[in-house]
């Protein structure tokens, strides 16, 4: 990955966790076939948080609307999450150690 | 919160936890009062993921040259990281639950 890129914060609560693991694991599988998928990263402890980093704003649309995925948000509203936040962010830059 | 503003993703493995979580909470009682400080989330599992939340980009420049902060960075780099990556990012927009 080098800046510029996008970045797709995703932070959760979870009101049910039953199935959740195994549809998360689907879409992360799903996700890695998309075009403009760079890489994922996630953990959660009180909330959840998952950042996907993307080449560009179109992929990230792309991803929003694939078919499977658009029931997994549905199923992700109704039966799993107590809230969520999702924040669109383009990377500037980055240093690692 | 209303975009644009920027988010700075941290992700870490961590070689040893003593100590880490006392000066994780110091270092995030003195970021609440730097200026243009506006969030913080944060959880660990196999990485942790912290993110705060800034106004502008010289709010997360003050932060990071903040002096008690430069020497928990120094002694994040010797005792406690295995690796890290520090992203900064442009929140161009969201949507929530």
């Amino acid at each position: 990955m080098n800046a510029p890129y996008y970045a797709v914060i995703f932070t959760s609560t979870l009101k049910e966790n039953k199935g959740y693991e195994e549809e998360a694991e689907k879409m992360l599988a799903l996700a890695k076939n998309q075009n403009g998928f760079l890489g994922f990263e996630g953990a959660r402890q009180e909330i959840g948080i998952s950042v996907s980093y993307w080449e560009t704003l179109d992929d990230i649309k792309n991803w929003k609307n694939q078919s499977e995925h658009l029931l997994a948000q549905e199923k992700g509203k109704s039966d799993w999450y107590a809230s969520y936040h999702v924040r669109i962010t383009k990377v500037e830059r980055e240093y690692t150690m």
